[in-house]
C-alpha cells in the first residue's frame, strides 16, 4: 500500500455515521519498550535500524493490524511524512526522524504502531466520535499480541518503563478531540478548561502539545499514567468528556435562545468568507470551518453536511494541499490553493 | 414638499451618469452674513427667528432654488434632522439647532441654503463626480440673487465677514469626496495626504471635520479662503484632485498587475460578508461597500452596478435606516436591520 492509497480514503477519524457533533474523535495510545535494547533517544542509528528491522515483520504479520501498510521514515519525502502527521498517524517528533524509525498501520488507519519515536513502540488506535472503551479493547488485544513476540521493559513496582517518566506505569494516553464553539461563543470555555486541568487532565490544541487552539478544537487527555488501572483511566475520561459534551450542548441551546442573531451572524460570515475568499491561511480556514460546522449542527446551514466540513479540516492542511497539487508550495501559494479548494467544495 | 418626498429620490450626489469611480461628488459652499444683524452665535433665539422669517420667503422665491423645499429645524424630529445631515444638506451643528434655524433646498437637493447655522447664510451646491467649476457657476448666480435682496456683511479690506475667521474673505469652501481604496490597499495613501496638507488643503473623513475615514472615503477641501479669487481657488482644487485621481488610477492598475490575488480576496470577502452577515455596524458596512465598489469598478464583480452600492452607502446610515423602518432603533437593532437591507439589496 502506498501513501496515495492512504490518501484515497477519508482518514480514520472521518468515518461517517458516528455522532461527531461535539466529540470529533477518540484516540488511545500505549508507550512500550523492548527490555533488551536501549531507548531510541540513547540507541544510535544502527541499533534503531536493527530494532526497526526486527519489529517491522512482526507487526506486519499481526492479524490485529491486517491488512497492514508499512512506511519507513527514511524512505519518505518530507511532504509524505507531513501527510502522515496531518492524519495523526505519526507525531511531529517522528516526522523529523530518518533511518530506523517507521510506521506500521492498518490500512484503514484505525490502529497503528510507530516504531522508534520516543519509545520503541507507540501503539495507537483512533475512532470517530466518543469510543474510548471500544478502541481500548482493540488496543489491549494488539498490546498482548505484540507482547507474546517481544519482551517488554517492565518493572513490577513501576509498570511499563518508558523514555519519558511522565508515561511510566500504564504508558497509556487516552484523548478525545472536541469541537467546542458553543462554549467559546458563550464565553464559558475557560472555567471548563480550568476544571479539567484541576482534575489532572491536559487540554491542547488540534496538533497536540504546545499548539494553539484553532477552529475551537480541543484535545483532552489524561496526564497521569501511574497508579491506576487502564480501564479506570479510560472510564474516568469518558465520564468527564460526557460532562463537557453536556456543557457544550447547553451552551449551544443558550446560543440559539439568547444570542440567535450573533450566532447567525457568526455562521453566515464564516460561510460568506469561505465561499468568496481567495486567500485563506490554515488557522483562518480552521476557525471559519468551525463556524460552518456549528451552523450545520444547529440547522442554520442546510445544504451542507458535517462530513464535507470535516474532510476540508483535513484536506486544507499544508501537506495534504501540496500533495493534492503534486508540488511544493510556498505559504502564500498554499493560502491561494486552500481558498480555491474550499470555494470549490462548498459551492 | 415633505421629507418623505426627499427620501423617495436618490440624493444629489447619487445621480447616475457621472464618472464617479474616484470622485464621488463635488460640493461648494459660501458663508454669508447680513450686515444689519448679529451673527447667529451672538444673536438670541428671538433675533434668529426674525432672521429666519425674513430670509425664508426670499430664498423660497428665488428661481435659483425653485422648486424649493423648506424645513424649519424646530419643526423636525431629531430623526428627520439626522436624515438631512446624512444627505449632506445640513451640518452636524445645525442638526442640533431649534427655533430660528432652517433649510431651504431645491427639491433635487443640488443647491440649498442653511439659515442660521454658524453664519446667517450657508449656500451650498452639490453634484456627482468632479464638477466644481460648474457648481461654482450656479452658486455664484445664487449668491448674486440673494445679495440683490439682502445687505451682506462685507469689508472692502477683508471681503465677506463670517462668524469664524477661517472663512473670512471669499467665505468659500470647495470640497470633493474621493474614494481611494487603491491607494489605501497599495499602502500609498499617506504621502498623498501629506502632500495635500502641505499645499494648504484639508483632508477629512466622510462626515467632515473630526470624523474617521471609513470606507476609504476622503473629503478634500481648501483651508484658505482669503487672498485669492474664487475662480482660482476652485481651479486649483480641481487640478489637485485630478492629480489624486491619477494616483488612484495608477494604484488600481498596479493592484491588478501585482497584487491581483490580494485584490480579489479583498473584494471577494467584502461581497461574501455583505451577502451573509446578520449584523453590520455603520463603519463596517462602509468599509465593505468600499471593497465592493472597487470590485465593480475593476470588473471583478460583474452583476452589480456602482449606483446600487452608492445607494447603500446612503441608506445604511443610522437615520435613513430608522426612517425606513419607521421607528427608532437601538444601535444593535440598527446593525441587524442594516445587514438585512444589504443582504436583500445585493442578492
Amino acid at each position: 500500500m502506498t501513501l496515495d492509497d492512504l490518501l484515497s480514503q477519508p482518514g480514520a477519524w472521518l468515518a461517517p455515521g458516528a455522532d461527531t457533533a461535539t466529540v470529533i474523535s477518540s484516540r488511545v495510545r500505549l508507550a512500550r519498550n523492548l527490555r533488551d535494547s536501549a531507548f531510541p533517544g540513547w540507541a544510535g542509528e544502527e541499533e534503531c535500524e536493527k530494532i526497526w528491522r526486527r519489529l517491522q515483520p512482526i507487526l506486519q504479520g499481526l492479524p490485529e493490524l491486517a491488512p497492514a501498510a508499512v512506511f519507513g521514515m527514511a524512505d519518505l519525502e518530507e511532504l509524505e511524512r507531513m501527510i502522515l502527521f496531518e492524519r495523526h498517524l505519526i507525531s511531529g517528533e517522528q516526522a523529523h526522524k530518518g533511518r530506523g524509525s517507521g510506521l506500521v498501520t492498518a490500512q484503514d488507519e484505525s490502529i497503528s504502531v510507530m516504531v522508534n519515536e520516543e519509545d520503541h513502540l507507540r501503539l495507537q488506535a483512533m475512532s470517530p466520535g466518543l469510543a474510548l472503551q471500544a478502541i481500548w479493547q482493540r488496543m489491549h488485544a494488539l498490546d498482548h499480541a505484540i507482547e507474546r513476540q517481544v519482551p517488554y521493559a517492565f518493572s513490577v513496582k513501576l509498570g511499563y518503563l518508558t523514555a519519558c517518566p511522565t508515561n511510566v506505569g500504564t504508558g497509556l494516553r487516552a484523548s478525545v478531540m472536541l469541537h467546542l464553539p458553543g462554549l467559546v461563543l458563550m464565553n464559558e470555555l475557560n472555567p471548563v478548561l480550568k476544571g479539567l486541568t484541576k482534575i489532572g487532565l491536559a487540554v491542547r490544541g488540534l496538533w497536540g502539545e504546545g499548539t494553539e487552539a484553532a477552529g475551537n478544537l480541543f484535545q483532552i487527555s489524561n496526564q497521569i499514567t501511574l497508579g491506576d488501572r487502564e480501564e479506570n483511566i479510560i472510564r474516568h475520561i469518558e465520564q468527564i468528556v460526557l460532562e463537557v459534551v453536556e456543557h457544550e450542548r447547553n451552551a449551544r441551546a443558550r446560543l440559539l435562545e439568547r444570542k440567535d442573531l450573533v450566532l447567525r451572524d457568526h455562521v453566515g460570515r464564516a460561510f460568506g468568507i469561505l465561499t468568496h475568499a481567495h486567500l485563506l491561511s490554515s488557522k483562518e480556514a480552521l476557525d471559519l470551518l468551525s463556524g460552518l460546522r456549528l451552523g450545520i449542527d444547529l440547522g442554520i446551514i442546510k445544504d451542507l453536511d458535517r462530513l464535507t466540513v470535516d474532510r476540508l479540516l483535513l484536506l486544507t492542511q499544508p501537506a495534504h494541499l501540496q500533495k493534492r497539487e503534486a508540488r511544493s508550495l510556498k505559504p502564500k501559494d498554499r493560502d491561494r490553493v486552500r481558498a480555491q479548494l474550499v470555494r470549490t467544495q462548498l459551492s
